[in-house]
């Protein structure tokens, strides 16, 4: 079974995380999802609160993760999850072992920035939300106004509005179009 | 402020439920989401898991609310969830006096189910996900297959793929048009 993980960070942007999750495990993807805080009493972690106020249980504290176990990381956007994303020195490790190992490394929204801030968008084509990444220099990157970006194993994309072609898309890479394309029709997307 | 409440029962569907909170709370209204059960020890409530494992926190128990507060009542989908609503004499109850006092009934998926019950799709149009309404004979309702069909008061729409832009006319009815025009812009949605 494919394995992909996702990181829970206060201010995640609730849309785009929950639309990944749901899609994913639609296709049969086992998707963990992960606080970035330590497990309370009994390995259980406390609720995770998102940019618009919904709190998401999650599935394990990062302290009891293995990323080799994993096919992928997705990294849900929010601005202030991203930016908690970005000072958790376990994320930055976990995606450049990720890169290095040949496995899929996706972001949406300000998550883009995570990626660069980690080198593995030099000389790589990516998007962002606008505003993102079209405001910074990396070398070697070049931003496509699209919604969804593919280059080699990193896949990015803009926001809410295309979490759910993202979401399709990552399904096709790991398991196939014809499961992403039962599951598109489940969601009702007309692809 | 406008008001809206949004029950969540077991098994919802969980890209359905969140958009719906997500872009209203983008649009400065208060949405207040209620577990069917009980508060646990001091007026909190457990998370209600939905139909792909995602276990979201509520506001606040349906035993705490008084729904003569509210402008707007949203059935989010999900089969089991929808199932669980049309069990709740209190949510029967909730639809039946917000219809009879004029107020905004809107439901996705298999929740339009839930209005046909209560009797409130009779003689109106209404949508719902493929295989819910139209598969039923109800008084004098005209099954539309389009992605979001308001009549009067009551807004219903078809699935996850239809729930952003159900949720922006949503905001529309309650906020006017520039505030959703706003929100889609936000969320990367071409009107």
């Amino acid at each position: 079974m494919k394995k992909v993980f996702v990181p829970l960070a206060n201010g995640f942007e609730e849309i785009e995380t929950v639309t990944i999750i749901d899609a994913l495990r639609r296709a049969e993807i086992e998707v963990v999802v992960a606080s970035l805080d330590e497990p309370q009493v009994s390995g259980v972690c406390g609720a995770v609160t998102g940019a618009h106020g919904i709190a998401i249980v999650p599935n394990v504290s990062m302290t009891d993760i293995d990323g080799d176990q994993f096919d992928m990381i997705v990294l849900p956007g929010g601005l202030e999850g991203a930016k908690n994303l970005n000072q958790d020195a376990r994320i930055m490790d976990f995606i450049k072992k990720s890169n290095n190992d040949g496995k899929f490394v996706a972001a949406i929204c300000a998550a883009p920035a995570v990626l660069a801030n980690v080198g593995i968008l030099n000389g790589k084509k990516a998007t962002s939300y606008p505003g993102v990444l079209d405001q910074v220099k990396i070398d070697g990157m070049q931003y496509v106004d699209a919604p969804i970006v593919i280059d080699g194993n990193v896949i990015t994309s803009k926001g809410p509005a295309t979490a759910m072609i993202f979401a399709l898309v990552l399904i096709g890479l790991l398991q196939g179009d014809e499961k992403r394309d039962e599951v598109a029709a489940a969601l009702l997307v007309r692809l």
